[in-house]
């Protein structure tokens, strides 16, 4: 289907999930380099995010791998609601301030994207894009709320929410890409590659 | 999580794990009563439709199980583009000429949800709604329209695509539930199901 070998710069099996999905092949190897934004504009910090991971782990894997077609795939999500920035919470009662502020309304949901390939271990390209989706919430007591993170699905979550999980149950409806809200555009994603020569229509 | 015997009237894997992702426990009886519409509005046909499968189980079960309470829930999935309703393809040219409709262009897709209930055995109530959910798709080539259909999948879809498969490669965004366009919307149904008294917040 390709011939380069996919690194995914990102530890989260549903990026993982949502890359087979799409029938790629690829390795993993998270970037464990610090992050660092210089911007407070959630289309931005996506994608500045997104760029650090993938260069990180494009420089380390092109060292090993000389002259081999390499092409690494680098990710960031991040939630807004009312102009705050929702990250992963910090504990179950920070889990609930933000279903609170979440629930029974519509927030965004951001996804930076790039990726650094190399044919022959010389030249390097790459691009970055980002997508939003709008999602809304049902309105949801706080009995709702309690019980939905006692199930310790919101922990490892931005925005303390799995719409793929039992959170689905809460959601009225999205504008946008789902997948994108899951943690990886990969319909944005297989175009760019495709207009770029990068994966063929094997997919 | 909820005193009903919850069964569902459909064979659909699909619809299984979308129960299974709200938390809900349950057991599968699809209906083979043979089906009847009488309107060509895609809302009423997916509500027509879901009414027979969901009274047709649940005038089974109930012979049953006297006085034990029981929930049924039926549901159908319609796709309608241009007018056209999309069911699923009869072969696999069947299959490209749907995707030849829908790609690089937005679509609808209906499904109609009816839940018939009891407490004991004597008393019947019922209700029914529908979602519709705005799907729009990247341009595809033919070359990748016939690659989609060869992978078989689009072959038990209405529509001819999964939206949860290989084809999200292939989708630009939608408008509305996610699980809707799968096969269930879940979100919706957990709503109705609880302003109810039917689950309690166990989800």
């Amino acid at each position: 289907m390709n011939n380069y070998r996919i690194v995914l710069a990102s530890a989260s099996p549903r990026r993982q999930e949502l890359l087979k999905q799409i029938g790629l092949i690829f390795e993993v190897c998270p970037s464990k380099k610090e992050e660092q934004v210089t911007s407070a504009v959630p289309s931005e910090v996506v994608k500045e995010l997104s760029f650090q991971k993938a260069e990180d782990i494009f420089q380390q894997k092109s060292k090993e791998m000389k002259s081999m077609p390499l092409l690494v795939i680098g990710s960031d999500t991040i939630v807004s609601c009312d102009g705050q920035i929702l990250g992963k919470p910090a504990d179950e009662a920070d889990a609930c301030r933000m279903l609170k502020l979440l629930q029974g309304r519509k927030h965004q949901v951001y996804t930076g994207v790039t990726v650094f390939w190399t044919k022959r271990g010389e030249e390097c390209e790459h691009f970055t894009f980002y997508e939003c989706t709008e999602v809304e919430f049902y309105p949801m007591s706080d009995q709702e709320i309690a019980s939905y993170v006692a199930s310790k699905e919101p922990m490892d979550k931005a925005g303390a929410y799995g719409i793929q999980g039992l959170c689905a149950a809460h959601i009225r409806g999205i504008s946008g890409d789902y997948n994108n809200v899951v943690g990886l555009p990969v319909g944005r994603l297989y175009q760019e590659l495709h207009r770029r020569n990068l994966c063929t229509v094997g997919i």
